[in-house]
């Protein structure tokens, strides 16, 4: 038989841990329902050949899924690699039934096969919205994709966090403006200026074969971001015209404006944001956590021109994804947070002797028929020792069924009052396990 | 590039039919939640070696998983077939770390190699719970698991239903009371006592060298079931004694009676539930859909004495595991499960023309705030156009922004009525998408 151990890569939690998760991926849920997403899930497999034709290195990246009974040979299907490719794959084979635009949300597992390190995994979970539509896409949904994101980190216990927007158009515009063919390269060179640093990026740049003066104009571009319009000011003051970068600069004003009245202080316009996937071709978002600019993107996306066509038809989209399991990851690292309990339960109702359990069973249904979760005591211990084990779990309400009247224990206080299993409610705090945010100080 | 197609086995919904799949989902987790069962997730994968090991035929269906750019090989890992053998080897991993008895629910996909047909699938959903303890588990673990499952399925809009229930230990007990020694493969053939009838069952059991008095015995006990405990009369009047019968016939009373006080009707003790796994130990599970037995067993589980072991310390353990993709593909097929909408949007906020869409914005963001899910109209479109937007997903109201005063029109009803978004709220019943349940008449 095989060891009992972890594979490096596929994080598990603890019960409390999962607590935490739910409530992450509980919020996502509700916030992308109220903002009208629908839900899909999509199957774990592809076909390899779909998922290899998608982004430069994926096919290293993939695993091949087939069925042991067929022996050792190419592997026809993989695990998806992320959300957009199938999700793509879906709109193609439904676009018959489906309303267009189509808003869906996706919160599901992905499977890469990388290094392994902290924060980036080999099994995640995912929560992606997207508008896709036929032939044209509005741009208002543009705008609209960073309010649907704010309005989920704002409800995250993970304190202040930023999203960064950029405009393809606006680069290339800019670049080709400048004189620069090799726009994909520039791009992805300057993309690297928060890792490597102004210097290097030119120096890469220079020996992408850009001139001085066209590299200079490339940081100069990159270095500006505003929290309002006036980076379209900042960016006509270094000369260059061209009119996708015209296009550009109206576009992300728009986003930035629609932004400041309907999520204020949380979206800045930011030049360097690349997104080193191709297929973008508009607006591009990045958000990261404030103080923790270390950790890197914590979602992202942007919007692509073609996210599906079937060579008839084209499906244009935009969207972003939240990495869970990245934030999750990070997070459950640095200690940051935790769950008040390893269990749904609020209540513990005790048991006198074994005779007696049938009495406690009739107190927790009376209990849960009120939407109060809780558990029957596994033994009929000394009251201590149920005590004790509701204490080790975290369990805040300890139930006394009594001849007399029953009681009910805080026992974190240690008040004990009556109670009837008809009436009687934990305060709305008690009733769920809390999560605890240790290093911003907040509480859910 | 691949064919755009299904791969048969691997079930996708439309939305709308996520949207039911959700409320099952919601459903089973609040119940589990309610009754004390903390939620973990395992990885996907797990050792080839510690799939294979466990039932007979595990290694036909097993898929194996492995990174293309490791080339044609064994696989040395394979995805899940179920949440059993995974938690069995969280629960050792953990042991240092759980409280014990450790009450969990999991609800994941699993993936099986099998050949797909209706209510059978190869990527499917299942919703599990156990109880697991170190070294014993108390009896009444084994009475409380038809209480969860009846408390799930009476919240399903789905109709009557019925847990039958029996014991490994009386059906063992009685054929060594019989003198028979090939206890698994009588309880093998008895099994198939559904599928193939009483003549079947008695040729299969001859033929494996039962004596025609044996034979006829299995069958007499197979023939007997009770909502109550007179099951044990009628057993004990075939004139069998063994020290195992007197344990099993005691065990399922006390699992029927508890069941008879706490979820009245929907337990049946029925003497010819197998469960064809060998490790269970104690009572067996199956549950049925009443009017729709041809379905065969939509949720089942059981005890087994050896849930894990390290070889030093053994954990027993008690689960019941729900087929949820099962349950749906066959009331999906059946046509008898629908949701009110595509979307999760109660409203849909008109829009008079672009210049007005931030107004709109800040009126749905008013809604949303408050709970109400909602959709700002993607084109200032002809109000008409507008509605039919709203008509064809299902969206029930449809907002105005007026200078006047904005209102808000039931699209149904074509009520047309003033309203604040800082006030107004749809009737609780339109807020979320309800499931209707066509065969039963129900609704949610």
């Amino acid at each position: 038989m095989s060891k009992i151990a972890p594979i490096s890569g596929f994080p598990e939690y603890s019960p409390a841990q999962r607590i935490v998760e739910q409530r992450f991926l509980d919020v996502i849920r509700e916030t992308f329902e109220l903002h009208g997403f629908a839900s899909i899930e999509t199957r774990s497999i592809e076909p390899v050949e779909r998922l290899a034709s998608q982004g430069e290195d994926a096919d290293k990246e993939i695993y091949g899924v087939q069925r042991l009974a067929d022996g050792a040979s190419d592997a026809k299907w993989g695990l998806h690699f992320d959300l957009t490719v199938p999700f793509a794959r879906y709109v193609l084979e439904n676009a018959g039934t489906l309303e267009f635009p189509f808003r869906r949300y996706q919160i599901q597992k992905s499977w890469r096969g990388e290094r392994p390190q902290e924060g980036r995994y080999r099994e995640f979970t995912q929560a992606d919205i997207d508008v896709v539509d036929v032939g044209a896409l509005a741009p208002h949904f543009e705008a609209e994709m960073p309010l649907v994101i704010a309005d989920v980190f704002a409800k995250f216990p993970i304190g202040e966090f930023v999203i960064r927007v950029n405009n393809r158009k606006l680069a290339n515009g800019f670049y080709a403006g400048l004189g620069i063919k090799d726009l994909q390269g520039t791009l992805r060179a300057v993309d690297k200026l928060d890792k490597i640093g102004a210097e290097a990026v030119r120096a890469l740049l220079l020996e992408r074969g850009l001139t001085a003066e066209q590299a200079d104009g490339c940081l100069r571009l990159a270095q500006i971001s505003s929290v309002d319009t006036s980076f379209v000011e900042q960016v006509r003051t270094l000369g260059v015209s061209n009119p996708m970068l015209d296009e550009g600069l109206e576009s992300l004003a728009q986003v930035v404006e629609f932004a400041a009245a309907n999520a204020p202080g949380k979206v800045v316009a930011d030049l360097k944001i690349a997104r080193g996937l191709d297929y973008y071709t508009g607006t591009v978002y990045e958000v990261q956590l404030v103080g923790r600019e270390d950790w890197g993107t914590v979602s992202a996306g942007g919007r692509y021109d073609a996210l599906a066509s079937d060579g008839r038809t084209t499906y244009p989209g935009v969207g972003i994804s939240i990495g869970v399991t990245r934030i999750l990851g990070l997070l459950f690292g640095a200690g940051e947070l935790s769950a008040s309990r390893s269990t749904p339960a609020a209540v513990l109702v005790a048991v006198n002797d074994e005779a007696g359990r049938a009495n406690s069973t009739a107190i927790a249904t009376a209990l849960r028929a009120r939407g109060i979760p809780c558990e029957v005591a596994p033994k009929a211990d000394k009251f201590g020792k149920q005590i004790r084990y509701a204490d080790r779990r975290g369990i805040p309400y300890v139930w006394f069924p009594r001849d007399d009247g029953d009681q009910v224990k805080d026992i974190r206080s240690g008040d004990q009052v009556a109670a009837d299993p008809a009436t009687w409610s934990p305060p709305p705090a008690d009733l769920r396990p809390a999560v605890l945010a240790a290093g911003v100080g907040g509480v859910d």
